[in-house]
């Protein structure tokens, strides 16, 4: 079996519960509303997503607790789902900002249903999150929630200001990053170690574990906007070098590039908004410095660091939770959509 | 002075309390933040507000409750102010929704600052009024709070479904009323009440006042899209009209009309769309039938059943605190922006 095929196998059942535990709560919680929120919000929230984030929950929880019972399963789940909710509620509101008419190979909720449904219906998928996370995870998974839910925000501000700096450095990036993707998985896993009793050291463990694939997840993000293959995406290449965005590829190659080359990448950079026709010079450019493979190397350095700090886990089932965490970072490495 | 002048007199220092913990809470908040995010929120929330639902959580704890210590005191401001912020997020995404230039005499933030602001303006404001009220109110004000918000989104899809439906009922649009604005405003009290130890029945009566309040309220609104003078309200009159919004001047006029009369009205609603030329003819048709006139009595009505379910409060202050709500309730029937 392939890396993506031994991983799905290893965690269908939760994913399964994850499916289900959605479906339950959003017929519970939409009853008695209007049919047509009941509808987008089942439209938006299954749409054949990842799962990442509620699985994170799920595993992190196992990895760290113990044998639970089945009212703390249930509420495990609640924590698991909110993460989900919430992701749902920022691609809907997303995909407003950017105008986007695709989802994952379908229209996108704002296409399908207009700017009232998205932004509304991502404001109830928000709510409901919130109110899961406080209501069963208390006041410190709150506070977790809402300080990654911030930083999301702040890191989109941040991008929006770092959008055509041409002198953004690898810091500046990892910040907007960070902000924008990790804080988010490590609070995920963060929030399901917690509701297991885990010990504060486990906590951290985890948490840098999520930040480490949350980054190294953002990373190859970024690259397949240059390397991803449409058909499998669902979105077309080049749009962050049309849109003059500065991610680690193209900073990566500047920082190495001849000055007679920055000069050349700079302005196809800047030029390609307006006839996008540079796309093809600027990725041979950016080959020519290996900014495509130094930052596949760094965010493998990531996950491998991230990985290597859950080897003190030493449960029963330690092993097993490990592997499929080391699996997981695998495929976000290997992913090409 | 005027009802409004000595209201204004009777809660001045509750609103400058107020502006300076939301000053001290954004600022402690967006620190560290990008600037941008700062300047939008600043500029979408110090834009002369009436400030009603913090105010009522104040009020409704004095009402109901014990002198408080200091720290009391802090978190009560906390808890007004997460109404504040959350009634800001929804009128950062409303003027989105409707692509709103103006609000309150200025441009609106999505005016100022574009889409990505306003919209993700608005959901840290939703995240931060959600985190004060879980962390400061606990469970319960968190799952009344919550059941507001997506009562609102609920009532905004019920609007929704209701325009341009011109068999709209009474019963129809008090429920989207409910919903849209006056939930929430029932949840300030009920959470100010239930955060000063106020007992069931005393949060109940809070909470009656506050249902009446907001469906008055909304109702004054309703009329002064008609009746309205742009140069208070900042809003032109006769939109509600040409977008055919089956409000309660148009649903009592209909119900009195003589057939003729009411299929001249229905007409008038359906066509005014095309070409905005119908809205002093129907104007005409609604105080015909006392639409006006009876849309306020119905609203005078509901305010004095509301201030009536307070004369129970008997603790020493009750007289002086009754007597704001009253002329807070006085002030919304007489309200012409």
């Amino acid at each position: 079996m392939s890396t993506k095929e031994q991983l799905m196998a290893a965690i269908a059942p939760q994913v399964m519960q994850i499916e289900q535990a959605m479906r339950d709560d959003l017929a519970q919680e939409t009853q008695g509303c209007d049919p047509l929120l009941a509808e987008v919000l089942e439209y938006g929230i299954f749409n054949g997503g990842k799962r990442l984030r509620p699985l994170l929950v799920l595993l992190a929880a196992r990895l760290a607790g113990k044998k639970e019972n089945d009212k703390d399963k249930q509420n495990l789940l609640l924590l698991a789902i909110a993460f989900e909710y919430l992701h749902g509620a920022t691609l809907f509101h997303d995909d407003v900002i950017d105008r986007a008419d695709m989802r994952r190979g379908k229209p996108s909720v704002v296409q399908q249903f207009g700017d009232i449904a998205a932004i509304l219906g991502g404001d109830f998928l928000h709510s409901r999150s919130m109110f899961l996370i406080g209501s069963v995870g208390g006041g410190k998974a709150l506070e977790i929630f809402c300080h990654a839910t911030n930083a999301m925000v702040d890191g989109e501000f941040l991008q929006l200001r770092n959008a055509r700096n041409y002198n953004l450095s690898e810091d500046d990036y990892f910040s907007a990053v960070q902000g924008k993707t990790a804080l988010l998985i490590a609070a995920t896993c963060e929030v399901g170690a917690m509701a297991s009793g885990a010990t504060a050291d486990e906590q951290k463990a985890l948490a840098d574990y999520g930040l480490g694939l949350g980054t190294a997840f953002q990373i190859i993000d970024d690259l397949l906007d240059y390397q991803g293959d449409a058909a499998s995406t669902g979105k077309s290449v080049g749009n962050d070098f049309q849109e003059g965005k500065m991610t680690l590829p193209v900073i990566l190659a500047l920082r190495d590039a001849s000055a007679q080359d920055q000069k050349r990448l700079l302005f196809l950079l800047a030029d390609d908004a307006r006839d996008n026709t540079g796309f093809a010079e600027g990725y041979a450019l950016i080959d020519k410095y290996d900014g495509f493979g130094a930052s596949r190397k760094i965010a493998e350095s990531i996950v491998a660091e991230a990985v290597s700090g859950l080897e003190s886990f030493s449960g029963e089932d330690a092993p097993e939770i490990v592997l499929i965490f080391r699996t997981l970072a695998d495929y976000v490495l290997s992913r090409n959509k």
